[in-house]
């Protein structure tokens, strides 16, 4: 294993130091590895918290900021926080109104936040919660009952951040969360493993010239291993799922193409191309395009694809401003 | 050799298709396979042109845009565009004002800038060139006779930008470039090679246990290559050739950890986290932070650390607003 860290135990606690000395516009906890907007709105705004395991940078401290999250906790590598950490953060900026957490399905996180909402409800803080589960690759995986919470999940808190931001209260926020949720659809593929620090090896073996379709974000397994394709052939493995479980042709659709933290930008840019000619064929109108790495799996290479239906209203509070380290834009 | 592509020729054309798809703010002529920004300033503003091989996105595509290039030359993969390219793409952006082209130092690219602004002067453009050559790791190089330019170029194409934006005329803009190359300086490391796709193989071999320091950005050999160390140990592999190189105390200073491109996020922080404490040390003075992939060698893992020695107007401009899709803040 060749990584650029000190010691495998205190990597996520590095990382948030430079985060800190990064980002001024953030405030990082380092006790409770929470981070924070530095300059919190003080009116009567919902609050927005989200968290899980680290290693899906920039998901989800580097959406924290104006226009999406209020706090982020960050769990060690590939694991969720502990309740304590979502209930500082859940306190630390509830405002009066509120606060909704975004949780990706996975069962230590959904274990974890339900009892931080637990505990918060006790100290008076009303907190509801949207429970992500977008991917159609699998029912059921190795940390997960019912499907996984991948890409939608970061569409969701752009969406979400900007209704909060507006002064959408707490039930409105909660009925717009499960309205996005309910309208995103993913599927991911893996060519290379990621390694985890403090396992220090792959996390997987996948042959020179086969990848894995269905792959979820800590590297669980998906539907099958196949032999290497060309890019176009890849796109239609992905689309092909989601449009089988989903109809995007009766209005227009947020696209977006998410590198898994290990393919170069510029095969990204290639599978996204793919992916818009197939969508062109199926009828499916392209409202907005996101293409990058959001939520990543350390360094797998790979890619994943996200489609949102969208409306009128979803696509006002995309375009609404944004300001965090991870997504930026009107602001 | 497993990547997101079709043909391995057709690379640069198909990922081409992806960004005109993905940014409706963006207008690609696929001809000349240049990136222009679809709606540009039409009042006497001097243009940037700049431009490189393909395979260090979001550099320089990625950084058309109000407050940054008017257009960016892409040629195949680590290889020069051609002058046609960037004739074309500097006659298209003219307004009048003359052009700079920004230029990295390696002989093809300067030899190629060189005959378009040539044969544009021809045609009555005026232009100006500015070549970064900011690596301190090595004089002369696989593709370069003196320093190699690299990280600087995309602190230049922002800061340069922004005065080009706000009226600067080119004698001014070529001064503020030459200012910002001067006070720029690069050192970067890699832990695995990238792979070109028409080479379809690792471009250099590197054990299991060792990094290159001092790599170049198409994978050129460096200083030396030593046994694998923490992140503290590299961090000052990193910074001490540049404090040798140049002194950054007597000013602010922009600090710039890139990824190489197959690196985590989450190592990227905490490599900066480590700069930063020797930055302290070191008794400079960190006035604005960059972390990420902005310059990248494909999927390499690895990062380079950049100083910039500013003044207070160099920061004013590199804080003015900037709309790009590498690069987006206060627009």
């Amino acid at each position: 294993m060749k990584k650029l860290i000190n010691d495998p135990d205190e990597v996520v606690a590095d990382a948030l130091r430079g985060i800190d000395a990064a980002h001024p516009e953030l405030r990082v906890d380092h006790e409770h590895k929470v981070i924070y907007r530095a300059e919190p709105k003080t009116d009567g705004k919902v609050a927005l918290v989200s968290g899980g395991g680290s290693g899906h940078e920039p998901l989800h401290g580097g959406f924290v900021g104006p226009g999406m999250l209020d706090a982020a906790c960050a769990g060690e590598v590939f694991t969720s926080p502990v309740p304590d950490q979502m209930m500082a953060a859940t306190t630390e900026v509830d405002r009066g109104a509120g606060v909704l957490h975004i949780v990706k399905n996975y069962t230590g996180d959904v274990m974890n936040f339900d009892m931080a909402a637990e505990f918060a409800d006790g100290d008076d803080v009303r907190v509801e919660t949207v429970v992500t589960d977008d991917d159609v690759a699998v029912t059921d995986s190795l940390y997960t009952a019912g499907r996984r919470g991948v890409g939608v999940t970061v569409l969701l808190e752009k969406i979400v951040g900007a209704a909060a931001e507006e002064g959408t209260d707490l039930d409105g926020v909660k009925e717009i969360a499960e309205r996005v949720n309910a309208g995103g659809r993913s599927m991911g593929l893996a060519l290379t493993s990621c390694v985890v620090p403090s396992a220090g090896e792959p996390t997987f073996d996948l042959a020179d010239d086969e990848y894995e379709l269905g792959i979820g974000i800590h590297g669980e397994p998906g539907r099958e291993r196949l032999p290497m394709a060309p890019a176009a052939e890849l796109a239609q493995r992905l689309l092909t799922p989601i449009l089988d479980d989903h109809d995007f042709t009766d209005g227009p659709t947020i696209a977006f193409l998410n590198g898994m933290g290990g393919s170069p930008l510029l095969e990204l840019y290639l599978m996204y191309g793919e992916v818009r000619r197939l969508l062109d064929e199926a009828g499916i109108t392209v409202a907005r395009s996101l293409v990058g790495n959001y939520i990543t799996s350390l360094e797998m290479a790979g890619c994943s694809l996200t489609l949102l239906a969208v409306d009128d209203d979803l696509l006002r509070l995309w375009d609404a401003p944004v300001s965090t380290p991870g997504l930026r834009w009107g602001a």
